[in-house]
């Protein structure tokens, strides 16, 4: 069990509510005002010790000023699981969100905070180039790195040949995909795959895909943002498959 | 005319191929590595004057070091139209994005660059109380702060009432509505109309929309990304209206 501290009035009140079973200590700057004394009282309910420290303090724990005036310290997630495990529960309606080296903590954490907004089962990551989740990434996620199932495997290669195996369909994303989101009725288990910022996805992964479909663009410019991509895609997806009557 | 700025390579280079005619001069780190020869070779081929100046004089002259060693000199944009000019031309296919007080830019610039990729014809913002546009919401937008027709009112419930009256239908999102995204057909001239940040549409916008839509939330995270959120319905509109075929 390692010990991990998450930022932000919004990510600590989330956290406090979404699993206080992984709350150690809540640290708030002196004189708080009346939304962290919301975030202090929230802790208290939930029998967790709060102590008052100054703002220097808060900075120097994070190596940043963001925090809002509330650092929380956690043990790390519980919430990673296996691979073996995802596939042995894979169903007909199983969706698992597949990021390949995505960079960026903000874009990391939107794209989990999207995944556990559109029901997704598991986001695999891969281990190595890519962003792990830091303070950041749990702040912007609003409360998703803790509550989405992470995976973070090796070979990314490799494990989009056990989901294919477990009867997934894999859908690429691409700029350069002939087919659309849109063509596909997405039946059955499915792993939506997503390109790194700029770079989009390796030839290795591009290959271990059944579709790649792109996104209609419309104006002048080539691409959207990723996460703003994954949620479309995700909840695309779920509509396809009637999720959301 | 006034003077403004653009910072970082891709924002840079699509504004040298989307609006060269705004282009005043490019400002470039010394000892440019490739992919800043590529873009001095962009602007030199514009016919664009290049300068290589100190990474420090770069840092000093945009208050920052985020822009990746390329300053864009450019006469500020010619893309704001008149409300009057935009309900002139409003037919079925009319697709308006309104943004009630968008305070970061990050989500600003997203906000547009969803808007271009989906075909939106015009971005409404209030003048006072939101971000404006400016040179790192110009970064995110990668482009479509140029491309998009931009409108500041000054008074945002008033401009709803002018879009009803040209015969547009207004839908608000809201994390309280009791229809969903997904109830409607979104025939006819529509305006999307997003929240801010946290806080949500005002009273009085609210009160203007013909329509209040949820996007289903299926996992423990009380709502989207505003920018995340935008994409998503942007998308899905022009899905049910049959323009993603």
């Amino acid at each position: 069990m390692s010990a991990d501290f998450v930022i932000g009035i919004h990510a600590v009140s989330a956290q406090l509510r979404q699993a206080p079973g992984s709350c150690r200590r809540l640290l708030c700057a002196d004189k708080p005002g009346s939304r962290l004394r919301q975030v202090i009282e929230a802790a208290q309910r939930a029998g967790i010790e709060v102590s008052l420290e100054h703002r220097a303090r808060l900075d120097e724990l994070c190596g940043s000023d963001k925090h809002q005036g509330c650092v929380l310290l956690i043990d790390s997630t519980s919430n990673a699981a296996t691979l073996a495990e995802c596939l042995e529960a894979v169903d007909a309606n199983s969706l698992f969100l597949v990021l390949d080296g995505i960079q960026d903590p903000h874009n990391l954490g939107a794209c989990l905070r999207s995944a556990d907004a559109a029901g997704v089962d598991a986001v695999i990551i891969p281990r190595d180039r890519a962003v792990k989740v830091n303070p950041t990434v749990r702040k912007v996620a609003a409360g998703a790195a803790e509550s989405v199932v992470l995976l973070e495997v090796t070979n990314l290669a490799r494990a989009l040949e056990q989901l294919k195996q477990a009867g997934v369909w894999i859908y690429g994303t691409s700029d350069r995909a002939d087919g659309s989101l849109y063509d596909h009725d997405y039946r059955g288990p499915v792993a939506l795959v997503m390109g790194a910022e700029g770079k989009g996805l390796r030839r290795l992964t591009m290959e271990a895909c059944d579709y790649l479909v792109g996104l209609p663009m419309r104006g002048q410019v080539e691409s959207l943002n990723v996460s703003v991509a994954t949620g479309i895609c995700l909840y695309e997806i779920q509509r396809a498959r009637g999720q959301n009557a």
